[in-house]
């Protein structure tokens, strides 16, 4: 049927929408929640059907801003069908039954997926079965490759690409700002894809944007990684694996996350990854919490790299406290500057150097991380990254804002510092604003086994805006992040009542 | 935050959608997808928020259709404000780990479910969940009362409430338009909700509205019950357990069915049913293929039925061809008619009066079912029904219209019938037109065991449009649907590329 565009200028946040005339969509048989592909040019898209008989006149169709990318004028003529039955469908269905899926089913459901012919309702199917009966790594490379052939690819002309990644959990760990330029100084191609915050404080994104724009295409990271060796850009906007995004908002309200491993390494695969290293933060606070927790899902990445040709190594790292001492992007960012052109701060740079040194005894590369980090190499390095992303390749950590709303929160009795809250931080540094106000955050000057006394400063918090220093000043008040006692004071808590339990982490990918 | 509504004459099919102006939506911190409450009055309806900036100015609400039953008034100022967190959310979370429900959380989520404070992808995870990881007979018996307890109660003033169910996958079964009639003229209640075709030929909502209207009120049911001990109603518009279409919208598309036992108890429940009688049809061609899955079936439900109070005992009955010769609303309600006035249909007298014997036995009560039927106490009984729920008691078989294009389909050789493919009758019924042209259906002539000889005819197929019997035909011409063979010959069918395989039933609930 063709039917004459209106564009309606209503979004739905995200559901491509069309109102049909009543008259219309019963004349091609269908009702509300239907599907119907437009025929627009070479363009093919499935879109929703709502329907009306006053929005629109009969042969008319509204249109929702969602479906704005296959640029429809005002008024033109596009032949609209019933959208056939997904043949993905099926294999949904056989995973609800708790049968293995091959390659070509996942992909089926992957393209379907992107291409908007599946609902929430069988999406959710779909991420919920995969969660209840478990897939196998067979599944799980199958799936990673579907995600990897849906999406775009970058292709560079080198048979290393090294890459780094982090489940996150650790707070304040900057070490992608380090560990990149480290990596390319000592002549490895490194094409870093990393994320924005999404329940923490600040994600690697957020950090090098107020070094460099992120926000680059595709084929911009290649010229960026050709001149250099190296990147830091956002991986949102670069549509690798583009399904995960529609996994991920299925998955996030749910809290639960079958898709984690298929999804990491579909990212690693799609820049062309050939050696890996995955950062485990372990411990009370992290997202991993004991050692054989970490190993067990070292195994699952190191064999899901092997069935994907991606030589992958993890490191368990301790994730007890803040990796360095600043938190929220301008902070975190001024910190690995001054790292970089020689200021000590031991945990981050120990952290950055053993992975940095697994990567290049993985690829068999001679070369000694520390070296490269004291002789200035690496900041050379990184101030090239930020020129041809399009920085200002001689900033400096000064020049790096940060907030001018300030708060020191202090001891409030002597002691040693037994343990601190990294879940209390990252919400503290949230209220400040962190991430979104890239000046927000915090400064800790007191670490684990540190002794402190009654009135001395733990750290500072860092505020844009007046209101959300108060704000997070409030939250601060409600919670305990730093624990000091005496060697002998067993006693961390008393439970008078069920406690409101909350799931602090999603692993980050 | 106050908004004035402006109706919108849309309709998403389903979904309670708001239009907000964009600038009022950031103002609440809101963005599409997410939840708003409308106060009005002293109701609060939950709704999605989809975004514009044209066809709702700043101040407005745009409402689409699915929020009429508010009653809401173009250019009524309402209260409009953030949903919060649903509590149930958690519920469903706990249920994706494995955890077991209490009967509160089940109701907390089942509220909200009616309530549309939860989006597809939590229902459908929750359904997937209970699916996947199963739920026990507390949580079945659980899930049930709170679908008993978020809707429509019938109360009638008896000690013993009789109620049959089948669960379907028997063609042309018209058991309920002879039981019912028979219980209640042996002095027992039998307040019957039944359901129209969803997948098969024709529910039996579907045959009794060829003989009187079946979409009464509970009110109305329960004045028609209270006078004539019985009645046939459809239970699709009396609001008893209604989170059951919204499970079963989630269910269908996915094709399991978890709520199964849940939903059926909770719906004969709600009639306030003290005895039940369940008939599970089995065998080759219906929902249940074996005796063993049938007995595994009747031994949930009697377990089920224990907790919940309801004395239940099973039926399995043979199901592997059409129950008397009809099928289609039209035929079936004349063949029942028919029956109740002398006619001898052996199979279909058989059926009924093994189930009304266990009722009655399960009861205590001492009555002969065919005495009660051969009497045409049962036909009285059915006529006072007919009139009570508005039709005309005086109705004879031929006074129904059944389709008056036809069509023969005649064996292709001699011998004997070894089997009937229930499917494909049922896939020829419905291309005839059948269960929404009540005129349209088949007249079954052979049975299994019969000889027959070539050219003789088979069964007829009637259509009220010239249009649906040839596309019948054609569906004929693909189909093959009675078995006819000498006792010798083995081979039912060559395999020579893997074929396709379709689920063919729903149970009915």
């Amino acid at each position: 049927m063709k039917l004459r565009v209106k564009l309606l200028g209503i979004t739905s946040g995200g559901k491509p929408i069309v109102i049909l005339n009543s008259e219309d969509a019963e004349e091609l048989g269908i009702k509300g929640m239907d599907r119907v592909v437009l025929k627009y040019d070479k363009t093919e898209v499935t879109a929703i059907v709502n329907l009306s008989s006053t929005v629109v006149s009969k042969g008319e169709i509204g249109v929702y801003e969602e479906l704005d990318h296959i640029r429809l004028k005002e008024g033109k003529l596009i032949e609209v069908e019933v959208a056939k039955f997904p043949k993905s469908l099926q294999f949904i269905k056989n995973k609800l039954v708790g049968r293995k899926l091959s390659y070509e089913e996942m992909e089926e459901i992957v393209k379907d997926v992107i291409k908007g012919n599946l609902t929430d309702i069988e999406i959710a199917s779909f991420v919920v079965a995969l969660h209840a009966f478990g897939l196998d790594l067979e599944e799980a490379a199958n799936l990673s490759l579907a995600m990897v052939n849906t999406g775009e690819i970058l292709e560079l002309k080198k048979k290393i690409i090294a890459e780094k990644h982090s489940i996150g959990g650790a707070v304040g760990d900057k070490t992608s700002l380090l560990l990149v330029p480290i990596v390319a100084a000592a002549g490895l191609t490194i094409p870093k894809t990393s994320s924005r915050a999404i329940t923490s404080a600040c994600g690697t994104a957020d950090r090098a944007e107020c070094l460099m724009p992120v926000d680059l295409s595709i084929e911009e990271m290649k010229r960026v990684v050709e001149k250099t060796n190296g990147c830091i850009v956002w991986g949102g906007a670069l549509h690798l694996a583009p399904a995960d995004d529609i996994f991920i908002r299925i998955e996030h309200p749910l809290e639960i996350d079958p898709l984690l491993f298929p999804s990491i390494m579909a990212k690693k695969k799609a820049v062309g990854a050939t050696h890996l290293v995955i950062d485990i933060p372990c411990g009370r606070g992290t997202k991993v919490k004991t050692i054989g927790d970490a190993n067990l899902l070292a195994k699952d990445f190191i064999e899901l790299g092997r069935r994907l040709g991606i030589k992958t190594q993890c490191a368990i790292t301790y994730g007890e406290q803040p990796i360095g001492y600043a938190i929220g992007p301008a902070l975190e960012a001024r910190e690995a500057l001054e790292v970089l052109a020689g200021k000590n701060v031991p945990d981050l740079m120990d952290k950055v150097c053993n992975l940095a040194r697994i990567l290049f005894k993985l690829v068999g590369k001679r070369a000694d991380p520390l070296k490269i980090l004291k002789s200035r190499k690496a900041e050379k390095k990184l101030r090239e990254i930020i020129g041809m992303q399009g920085g200002n390749e001689r900033i400096k950590a000064k020049d790096i804002e940060v907030g001018s709303y300030k708060l020191d929160a202090k001891a409030e009795r002597n002691g040693l510092i037994f343990w601190i809250n990294n879940h209390a931080l990252i919400q503290v540094a949230r209220a400040a604003g962190s991430p979104k106000d890239k000046g927000a955050g915090l400064l800790v000057y007191k670490k684990i086994g540190e002794k402190v006394k009654r009135g001395e400063k733990l750290f500072t918090i860092f505020a844009e805006k007046g209101r959300k220093l108060r704000r997070a000043e409030k939250v601060l008040k409600e919670l305990r992040v730093f624990g000091i006692g005496k060697r002998n004071e067993m006693l961390i808590q008393e439970v008078k009542e069920i406690p409101a339990y909350k799931k602090a982490f999603i692993l980050e990918r």
